[in-house]
């Protein structure tokens, strides 16, 4: 079901097709936490900003409002209106970031809700039972990310159990697949490598679940606190022990230089806050560098957001003067525009991106889009 | 440039044309205090919505951005980028009823402002010059709205400086009107009946008004604390004496049942921030009553708010649980398509009304609709 396209140096065009359509790779997903994108982006608005795929956020909405709710409901494609792929991660993340006093076993990881302080337990069979009630595309195996500054013999320790626990996850997985009532019988599963900045770890995790032949693989714990030069030394050492012939996935990446540097090392998949929480904070993605749309030097600037841009905002031609002041009225018209510009720059950056690969000229276009990009205030 | 098509008892079906297009009467104007519908619609969102006309706030947007900035960008319209009507209200209101430390002369009003606590001086010239900045289609005229529980004398006093701000406006509007620089030279002014709930002070008002021959009247200082009881007798004692062949606006009102009481005494225009505010606590309108969607009631319920409405929520199959879990989730999507569908019903009423008028039966129409709307629970 994954096509490879093309390659370019180590850089994929690919195609995974799914039952919910096809996504063309490289992509950037659009997060979706809650079954909504913030900054009151619907649906529709997901389309008009061509999203390829929805990422949905498994803890939250096992906390909120319960992935047994939205089974009911058909599951998350019914109950957002999405009818194109969504990624659910494994509420592994949050687990180890959000929730309080968390204990973790070999069965899995006891923890407090953060919504409403209820004792919550998920293993890997949890993850793979709340992801195939909220029956998304691809699930993500349940993982441990430990800590960026955590000691090897921690992270050697924790990238084992979570070798055996993605284990637990494809046969909890193919069980649920089986299931008549399953909502999603075709649900993908990717397992997550870890391995915290040794490369040792990386490359042997890499090759061990590399055998067990999953739908895609990501590259996980990285865009934690590391440098950018060790997390490109990370997909250095270890994507090339990933199936070419398999969706790779960099998790929580990044800035658009992040982004386009992992194409270049292998990546297919992107996932990150950045777009959405920037853009709620005034800071605009351009093909020149960030806009600062707060500032007073845009009071009356009657331009859009970026010349050229194909974004709805842009399109429309509501004009920086008129979003800033909305920010600073604090209307949630102004949000809504700002997110949606810098999820359409991502959005578009990626098609950009595969554009280049199509025409076997994406190296000369990362130096020229790098170089742009560096080049501060539009 | 009125337009009186049909009457029914004292009810008016009518029709203003403006530079910025044709209002169809009995209408209820979108409230965009700061150049934006709370809950993050933009103008594309109020065309789908079917939106005749969108009221901004002259106080709010002189404090904020300023209206020689939104002269600058070519008055509200091109800032918003509607190109429909926008009525302005006068500032008056909101002096007195949000801004501290007011002191009010007969030359104006000196207050300090909610935002920066900056003085600023209103008085009738400033508000024709403010509105005269903003471009709005039509200006409303820079008054006193004394409290429900002012005295009588207080309130005569008062409306007879009102009366005489009035005819400051109406020069001020003539010569702003023909300066070469004025972006919308067409500007239309509507007056402000005042008079609490003095039958007499009311209705002498209304007489020394309607000679002014004004673009349209509204009839002011009512839904601020008195009973329905006493706003429904306030208009059939006053609209009487107000031009026929005159557009006449009840400010600040109200419920689905209030619009209909008015239209049945006479009333062309509305405005209210009900539905955008309900919108934003969950409190939704349907033709049955109105829907508390937080309730646990609607955690699984798959069907839209009301089956068989237009909205643009509705429409699309965005189901009660959905947006219940939106609104709980605190995701701005929720308020968004709430404030969108009590608009659209908002709207959808009035159209109802017109049509009901068209067929000369509004009379039916009103029991009917009343009947409804008092039971409650969807």
């Amino acid at each position: 079901m994954y096509q490879l396209l093309k390659t370019e140096g180590r850089a994929k065009r690919g195609r995974l097709t799914t039952v919910h359509g096809v996504i063309e790779t490289p992509v950037f997903m659009n997060v979706a936490t809650a079954a909504a994108i913030k900054g009151g982006l619907g649906a529709d608005d997901l389309m008009e900003i061509r999203t390829q795929v929805a990422l949905c956020n498994t803890y939250h909405l096992h906390v909120r409002p319960g992935d047994e709710v939205v089974r009911k409901l058909g599951g998350l494609h019914s109950f957002m209106k999405w009818d194109r792929p969504i990624l659910t991660d494994s509420g592994g993340f949050q687990v180890f970031s959000l929730a309080d006093l968390r204990k973790i076993k070999e069965e899995g990881v006891t923890f407090k809700s953060h919504v409403d302080g209820a004792r919550i337990f998920m293993g890997p069979e949890e993850s793979m039972q709340i992801q195939s009630n909220l029956a998304s595309t691809i699930a993500m195996a349940f993982d441990e990310c430990p800590s960026s500054v955590a000691e090897y013999d921690y992270v050697k320790a924790s990238v084992e159990r979570t070798t055996r626990w993605l284990i637990r996850c494809r046969n909890k997985m193919a069980e649920l697949n089986a299931r008549e009532d399953t909502i999603n019988k075709a649900q993908l599963l990717f397992g997550i490598n870890q391995g915290g900045i040794y490369d040792d770890i990386r490359t042997d995790h890499a090759k061990q679940i590399a055998e067990l032949e999953l739908d895609g693989y990501a590259v996980g714990g990285l865009a934690v606190g590391e440098t950018h030069e060790q997390m490109y030394h990370i997909l250095d050492v270890t994507v090339p022990y990933l199936p070419v012939s398999k969706p790779v996935y960099l998790m929580g990446v990044g800035t658009p230089q992040n982004i386009i540097e992992a194409v270049d090392r292998g990546v297919d998949f992107f996932d990150c806050v950045y777009p959405s929480r920037n853009g709620r904070h005034g800071n605009l993605y351009t093909g020149r560098g960030t806009l600062h749309i707060r500032r007073a030097a845009y009071e009356t600037d009657e331009r859009p957001i970026e010349e050229g841009c194909g974004c709805p905002v842009c399109r429309k031609g509501y004009s920086r003067a008129y979003i800033r002041h909305l920010l600073k009225a604090d209307e949630a018209l102004g949000l809504r525009f700002c997110v949606m510009h810098n999820l359409w720059f991502y959005n578009d950056l990626m098609q950009q991106i595969r554009d280049a690969l199509d025409r076997g000229e994406f190296s000369a276009f990362k130096r020229r889009k790098l170089d742009k990009l560096a080049s501060e205030n539009a």
